[in-house]
């Protein structure tokens, strides 16, 4: 039988003692469904103050949400310091999810010496290569290769098609074409870390590639070899690691973003979405590059503009001299800009 | 034996009534060519002004082309108004292609509850989890995955190693790191959807992750969870697209490109590749932000002045005031730029 | 037993005759280490200057780095003109990795009419279709996939879940949707080619798409149909190279790239990290555009200036206008920026 809205807020209240009940406990909650247009028996929330104007016409039996939206809200409501975390939470309530079944299946093709411990999952053409090293908990998807010597630390889940371990792009000019430099190192994934589906880490060239506790890769991301990643670091889809850098712990990367190789990012930094590193940041702090879209014509006045800064910078200087004002030192270009990261 | 171009010709003719012969309709035609060099007893086509040049020279046997160069040309000719479209189906009789075999391939897993329609191919490796519903005529290349829930419309063909239904990055900051958000939802692909290798769709946290009718993702494409794509939208590789954006009818994302969760992009918006959308766009439009490439000590120079642009403001400020001319708001900087989106 | 400084240097002299040993070539070598901290008994390399400073510490037993670095370095040293090089070709003796075992996986799928070379090693699910042409020594990882008439040259290695041959991107308009146009042609890999994992190839439209001899791709690369790259060019992760595009020989390629459809790339050409290309660029050169991380306030101020470049340039002519200089012409933006490439 369905819970009742005091029962989940009841089983929330040791992790969330400021949880509060407004409204009517004994309501049924079947189900969670989103603000708008809400599903009756259903327990939707707020977090972005973007959807608030969809509050007051949600259909939903209850709405999980802050303090401030609450005071204007007649539904019945869980109000919580923080509405995401909280909802996180009571939706698991709700999770039938029957991907994770332990156990490993008839077509993953596990190395005769490696030891998959009972709690696990491992999908459909899964591949778990000779010498590797799977926790306790561990999910590994439909068609994941876990390469020789890569450790997968407890409770972390490898997505679908993830790569662990791939080749490092390890490259020497020789005389007669590029000559591979041999990858030696491996991959050591800590605890409770998330790989999403088609991410790639590649081994390390001597040493390991190190992803941190806690550590959360989206889909399609990219991690190099040598690379470090700090404990509790999330990086979203689409991001490109370049060799032997080093992020911190805590740090937030947007989609997109692209950071160089040999470079070190600072604890608690955050990367706004499509940003492109090639410096050392230090941390805690916000950066980024990107540039938003705007209408054809506008952006390409802006594209003839950045190619004429020169010219500009020329111009203000003869107006300048003429005004008597001292020259500035020139803008030279000298190390400045993205290397060519190989 | 081979067709002429006069059958040719006659079988596209219900469908582009304005087609018209020009030369010779006897002769053979045994396969499709490139413009340049050309080889005889073949097809080619000229629809990209780019390839104009080219055209004298083609020993193709027949040319597609559209009414303005085919007056200059004295070669056998099929000429039509769109030569790309006609060439499309006139290819398409020589298409021996035997990837669409139909049947489930042996190496496949499908789950017992599934019912695969007898017309559909579905490739060695592929995983077709329980509860996953397929269409008629569909193409399940070699390790696709179709996720619990998945619904594949009618005609739809999924790549080799595609995933469908991956989970979503939904996280939530508690007191020990990041929670997961239980990911409930599901994906439902239309008719007609093509789904290109190595491209990854989210199921939903909550609703559904919805791809409309005819709606083209080339290969590399990352679709986050909750994501809506509007009918007959075509997406080029490598292309992002964060939670809960919703993106119009007939749109055109160009390679590369990136939207920012939670926006909405109009009907027949066309966005140029290597843009960063952050914010809504209403349709129809064009949009562009990428910065196009330039020899390496204009682009050092080029990144120099955009560093000091604060300066050259200022400058400018100084000179307006020695004119008397009123100073004019300064630009802040409040509220631009990508959000760190995750 | 682990062999000698001293016959390390040995079996490398052939091919780097200038090769010289600095210190004790009795020293056993039992395996690579990094430089810093480096380990007793192990080669380290010192390549990269900004690694320079880890030099005196290193508890390496040997470093190899070139001339400049060994004359303040008082440990075992092998000094090349290229010590990466030398590096690579010494780490190869240490290289025990036993990935590239010869032979068939049994659930690896390959067409009865493909012949595999006894030398080979195809991996577990990897498929390999009817048609296709495997050359001597090749590799090809867990999951990869090689389509229909598709050619691997010698010595090339596919990586896993690379997909070698998938289903370009043609598309038509119609009157009802986007029409498929048929990709009849396909994949032409040359000899000693590396294809990373996750990497995409489509097969071209009607010619070939082509990857010439010693080309290295990384991972997470997309190459769309009929495009062609020179040889021995090598690509890092997450680039894009659109349809039609021709690549010469020799070529860099940084992480996160993009290139343009129907564009040509000289011989020689390095293109930085992140950079956009929507126009042919000539080589030998270097060419760059993205635009470098900053602190967030910075970054947004950056912004807000770009969108306002129409009106700094307004408020320079009106200054010039006042001081009686001519006026130059305006940056009017046609034929700018990229093209909605698809």
């Amino acid at each position: 039988m369905a819970p009742t809205l005091g029962e989940l807020a009841q089983r929330l209240k040791p992790g969330l003692p400021e949880l509060e009940l407004v409204g009517d406990p004994d309501v049924r909650i079947h189900g969670v469904c989103t603000l708008s247009p809400g599903e009756p028996g259903c327990l939707a929330f707020l977090a972005n103050p973007k959807y608030r104007p969809q509050l007051a016409a949600t259909r939903a039996a209850a709405v999980v949400l802050g303090r401030k939206d609450a005071a204007g809200f007649s539904g019945n409501a869980l109000v919580a310091r923080d509405p995401y975390l909280a909802f996180a939470r009571l939706a698991g309530a709700f999770d039938r999810s029957a991907e994770f079944v332990p156990g490993v299946h008839p077509a993953a093709i596990v190395a005769p010496n490696v030891v998959v411990p009972p709690g696990c999952h491992v999908g459909p053409h899964a591949v778990i290569e000779p010498g590797a090293s799977i926790g306790s908990g561990v999910y590994v998807g439909a068609g994941a290769v876990i390469s020789s010597g890569a450790r997968i630390g407890d409770g972390s889940r490898i997505e679908p098609r993830a790569v662990i371990g791939s080749r490092g792009f390890g490259l020497a000019r020789g005389p007669s074409g590029w000559e591979e430099v041999p990858q030696l190192g491996s991959v050591v994934i800590g605890d409770d870390v998330e790989v999403g589906a088609n991410t790639t880490i590649d081994r390390g060239a001597i040493g390991d590639t190190v992803i941190g506790d806690g550590v959360k890769l989206d889909n399609q991301v990219q991690i190099a070899h040598n690379v470090r990643i700090g404990a509790h670091t999330a990086i979203a889809a689409c991001v490109g690691i370049a060799g032997s850098a080093q992020i911190g712990a805590r740090c937030l990367i947007g989609g997109g973003a692209g950071v160089a190789g040999h470079i070190e990012i600072g604890d608690d930094v955050a990367i706004l979405g499509w940003t492109m590193v090639t410096r050392s940041l230090p941390g805690p702090g916000q950066y980024g590059s990107g540039i938003p879209a705007r209408p054809l014509r506008q952006y390409r006045r802006m594209v003839a503009h950045l190619r004429r800064l020169d010219a500009l910078d020329d111009r203000l200087a003869e107006l300048e001299k003429r005004a008597g004002i001292a020259s500035r030192p020139r803008a030279h270009g000298e190390d400045e800009g993205g290397e060519p990261d190989l």
